[in-house]
């Protein structure tokens, strides 16, 4: 484990001690509580932090291993001694989302003004909102000026929209198979996965926790839906090609073939860490996120990597130019490539050829002389 | 009008007067009826009969208008006086499929054996039996040679079936959007559309109608899901880009977007005309369809004319290039050709440009002088 950064734990810190959280849709949390970890030291003049945000279903344990698990945690290949992001030189810090189920206040955490789970309450967030939680947590932690922030499909949404609420203050930042506005194939996708999670019978409303319930069948369906685009046709064909588990037995309705066995195992898999409500709220801001709408006149003092993978049938690569020629038109300093690999959205967790030389060199060049 | 085959009605007709359907899987149908319509006269020679075959979710009215009706056939832009298939010329035969719901014989028919509906013990299907039933009823219709069966999608997969289980039979066939072998990404949107229902708790273990239920929620999931993968990236786009219905309103959870209210609609719609259990068993003939290891070494004696669209990505070009090297290998003869159209799968049904005279071109050049 000479590359890994070893044992690790989340940590928790409340952000609301001198106030609530306001969102920005005007709605207030009153006490807000962010799971977080660290890895490689914080130098004395804090200059060498860089923060890593997750993706839809991560958590703030992006690597190294917790005590006693299976697996470390879910970036370790970029992460760790002499990796990508070298915890030899810097200071990483990876969050768990606002609105999540993994440590950070979400919808199944009590509210304090009823003392009952927010349930269907809990307001909705906006990409804003998000990224305010990670600013109060660096904040609370003393760290003022960032030189990265680094994060893959939401993740990188969450690190534009960084970059935008803060221009002055990220020196670089990273951003892989992300978008600056969904398509509404994108949206049609995520509105069927909401859908099925909302109209399930045993949704309850939102309530469903209180009724000892849970909307099982509707967010097993949209995991299911959800996966078959993270990958693509091609990795499927190379793993699944037309095989049965059962050849030669009867054809039958239910799952036969091994593809239909994968999508299953993911499906209930799922089930076991995931929350229908964290699923809904944290889908959606994605669907909203229009940064360069929003900010139409800020410029970023940041310089930007931008690495899409051809295979990537979510966010495929003019998603990436998009931004590109969006920063590039604010005369930002904005560089992008389209790798290949044939494991389609999924790539930004693995390790195509490539892929982590170019974010090392680009977190390690000189420069920032401002 | 004048270029419509006018008023038609759906007629029935009772295939097991004989005997039973005996099903590729052994399993035995007592009582068999078949919806079906025709357009055109019937030759004298009894010559010039077109078979069409239809999609997943089509039936018997392929074009006209029933009395009444605001819409005409699914597929009155192809067939009619003049038309790509034109009844000046050809008796058009159109039947509804084995296991569907539109009035020929499926599940929620009664089981003669029991008395009650078949429900969940309808025998799972196989594309030869859905070609099976459209060969009866030729055959009871009086008709032996047939000029041509034309398909789009899984009307496709048909007629490729029908040319390879009769292979003196048919002179012509037409494909369109089709495919001899599903790939996993395929398999898997039909599986988790099926798992959609299947896991519905109004399935009820498709006993539902006798509880007097449905699994709504599963099938309307279902439906919208698989609509996504019926159109394309770009045809959503255009139509409905990143507009919301409520813009400037609060974000929240729910449908909000154009895109998830059109979504909404074509899921409510295909609650109120499709059976799930019919759903689940004409998806699945597909995923096992695989006529070229099923038939290895039979030629048919028909001329091919096969078609794809460059948008579709539910069944892309490569399908129909599978189907043309195959053929080609066997000694047919057989054409392709890659249309450029906006639209993606669902192109079959509609008019890009070439397309209805690419078809038109194909049945009534000269040839099949044996």
């Amino acid at each position: 484990m000479s590359d890994s950064v070893g044992i690790v734990a989340t940590r928790r810190a409340v952000l609301t001690e001198d106030g609530p959280l306001v969102l920005a849709s005007g709605a207030e949390l009153a006490h807000v509580e962010v799971a977080y970890e660290t890895y490689g030291e914080l130098a004395p003049a804090r200059d060498n932090v860089i923060v890593v945000c997750h993706a839809l279903t991560g958590d703030a344990h992006a690597a190294g291993w917790h005590e006693g698990a299976a697996r470390p945690g879910w970036w370790d290949n970029l992460i760790g001694p002499g990796k990508a992001l070298d915890t030899d030189r810097f200071h990483v810090v990876a969050t768990n989302l606002l609105g999540g189920c993994s440590g950070t206040t979400g919808p199944q955490s009590i509210d304090p003004a009823t003392g009952r789970a927010y349930g269907p309450d809990f307001p909705a967030l906006d990409m804003a909102d998000l990224v305010a939680v990670q600013r109060r947590l660096l904040d609370l932690l003393g760290i003022d000026r960032i030189h990265a922030v680094v994060g893959g499909s939401l993740g990188g949404m969450q690190a534009l929209e960084w970059t935008l609420q803060e221009p002055g203050r990220i020196d670089r930042a990273v951003l892989v198979a992300a978008s600056a506005r969904l398509t509404p194939e994108n949206i049609a996708f995520s509105s069927v996965a909401r859908a099925a999670v909302l109209e399930d019978p045993d949704y309850r409303e939102g309530r469903y926790a209180e009724h000892g319930v849970a909307p099982r069948h509707g967010l097993k369906i949209a995991r299911m839906m959800a996966h078959i685009t993270y990958v693509s046709a091609d990795s499927l064909e190379a793993k699944f090609g037309h095989r049965r588990d059962t050849s030669g037995t009867e054809k039958r309705l239910a799952a036969d073939f091994e593809v239909e066995h994968y999508l299953q195992h993911q499906g209930e898999a799922f089930l076991r860490r995931f929350d229908a409500l964290s699923y809904l709220h944290l889908t959606r801001p994605m669907d909203y996120f229009d940064p360069f709408g929003t900010y139409p006149d800020v410029v970023p003092g940041t310089r930007f990597r931008l690495i899409s993978f051809d295979s990537d049938w979510r966010f495929p690569t003019a998603h990436s130019l998009r931004i590109r020629d969006e920063l590039a038109a604010r005369g930002v300093a904005v560089e992008h490539t389209e790798l290949a690999s044939p494991w389609g959205h999924d790539s930004f967790l693995l390790e195509p050829p490539g892929y982590h030389d170019l974010v090392r060199d680009f977190l390690q060049q000189p420069g920032d002389a401002r």
